[in-house]
């Protein structure tokens, strides 16, 4: 897979380059996008295809639309526009339309060539990057999908200038993320508050260095790959109690905060050093609308989470500074005390 | 991917010692199948599960309900039932339930692992090797699918013997198919009528290592893999436009009579040995549905399929014996023409 990270005229002439350069640019080419995105982000995208035979399709944009009855419009459109397995794919959006964008182009007519324009923070540093193609069914994220990895990824840093607040620190908890795990960079860029534009381009090459590393070594997640899950067994939870109320990075940030709660409790980790993360964590994240008495309905979620083996409810936890463990299992009694003390510091 | 074809108390063996071996008899398993093989071919597997853990979704059997609303029930039964990344699904049946199995298998969770107990001459010796799993879409022939290997393939030949004899020459166009391509064992061995058990077995086997040596030459059909589709270009069309009265087989034994009249006409095939293939075919296929008045609905939907480049409808044809060439753009007067002649044959 091939990626690059530019900005201004730079990001669009190295993006001709390379549909030029894959003879992409002469194939019936396909934008698959939402309506937000095809009004801030398309047009500066547009102008690239001079010449190129293309169609727009546009998407309800949304988590609670990342659903397969959206991917089945997504699939009749194309049909109905005669793609083919020579056509070419272009998604360009958020989390949701990179993860649903590449389903649906994997899934028709057994794949069709397509490549990512990750438009958020969230996007461009963690979901664009990895493969987990999916759409959420029956209440359950991303139950059905692919391992899949696009053609390439072009990361365009000129749409986080006007991302709004709350999509873009969504997005820096997954950056967060990565600095707990292991790259000490972030976590002193992401110390910082507000952020400057030179900081976020750190971040940005950074977090995507750190996401190709650990998923090539383990591109189905059978091992070392699930450290990525690290905040996500609560964080999946409530993100899917709450929708659409929550945005993704809100709750992996809350689920960070009941892992490393968890660390403390069971593997000893510091406890200044797990004060610190919770303060860096809180430092972008401030407000929380999680209930105590929605504790039960969000363990019982936590139950179908894929991570789980046998109904049991496994995490990453931390055994030390930078040292990731996985497949902990956690006993919905302890789960149950590490949300509740995670809702108290608000 | 592993494979094995045996019979009787042989074939029980052979799958107990495959599912003991490589740990999967201990994991949760899931069997999928339709009401059909639930009633005459489960009752013979069973017992190789004795005290394992498994649950059997059963799903309405027929072409017509190879689609995403019947995944969509089979996701749900695999939630419902806590299937999850550690559990093993095993499909049984004909072609319909090993496209769709494997397509539902290899989405939930993003790809959950699965083997495939084929139980018709069409799936043991076609959809069950070569890895194109799929649903029907829209009136589109596996229009949503993936390129997908199961982990293994148990072939019981015993499950041939009980087989209407509709659905046995609905497989036997798919093996005179391997003979027309390139094995003169096939061709001669399936020249014979009534066909002997012994025979079979032989057919079944050739068969089956064609399918693999052309499909592991080239995997995701982007070359040789195509010579695959010979009589499959009107094949599929006229079983899309009958369904469901027309079977595989028979929709693709008039495709295959189409090929071999343009084979004729376009590439001067010698009209003697077209004349012997065309009886061959004849032999196991002696009457015909498809109606001179409906060749421009069932031009229509060659336009959609998935061999196409850029609208042109693309053949399979034989430029001489046992000399498949791919990729042939045909007029729709030309196969006006051949619809219409291989129609006037019965």
């Amino acid at each position: 897979m091939d990626y690059f990270v530019a900005d201004g005229l730079s990001f669009n002439h190295e993006l001709r380059k390379y549909l030029v350069a894959n003879e992409y640019i002469s194939r019936h080419i396909f934008i698959l996008t939402d309506e937000n995105v095809y009004k801030f982000c398309l047009p500066a995208i547009l102008p690239v295809l001079e010449n190129a035979k293309y169609d727009v399709i546009v998407c309800e944009e949304g988590e609670e639309n990342k659903t397969l009855e959206t991917c089945c419009k997504i699939w009749q459109r194309l049909s109905d526009l005669n793609c083919d397995r020579h056509s070419f794919v272009i998604v360009v959006g958020g989390g949701v339309m990179c993860d649903m964008g590449s389903f649906a182009a994997g899934t028709f007519m057994r794949g069709i060539d397509h490549m990512l324009i990750p438009t958020t923070l969230l996007a461009q540093i963690d979901a664009a990057f990895g493969g987990k193609s999916g759409v959420n069914f029956h209440n359950v994220k991303n139950q059905i999908g692919l391992f899949l990895k696009p053609k390439s990824v072009a990361v365009n840093t000129d749409f986080l200038k006007t991302l709004p607040e709350r999509q873009f620190n969504s997005g820096l908890a997954e950056a967060v993320k990565c600095g707990i795990l292991g790259v000490d960079g972030i976590l002193n860029e992401t110390g910082k508050k507000p952020l400057v534009y030179t900081d976020i381009l750190k971040i940005v090459d950074d977090a995507i260095r750190f996401k190709i590393s650990v998923t090539n070594e383990d591109f189905t997640e059978n091992n070392k790959r699930k450290i990525l899950n690290f905040g996500h067994t609560v964080g999946h939870a409530v993100e899917t109690y709450y929708m659409p109320q929550l945005l993704h990075g809100e709750a992996v940030a809350f689920g960070m905060i009941c892992a490393i709660l968890l660390s403390v409790k069971m593997f000893s980790l510091d406890k200044d050093y797990a004060d610190k993360l919770i303060s860096l964590i809180r430092l972008h994240f401030d407000t929380i609308i999680i209930q105590l008495s929605d504790i039960e309905n969000i363990i019982e979620i936590m139950r179908h989470d894929k991570k789980n083996d046998n109904g049991e409810i496994k995490f990453v936890l931390l055994d030390d500074i930078h040292s990731p463990v996985y497949d902990i299992t956690v006993s919905a009694e302890n789960i149950r005390e590490a949300i509740n003390d995670a809702i108290e510091l608000f």
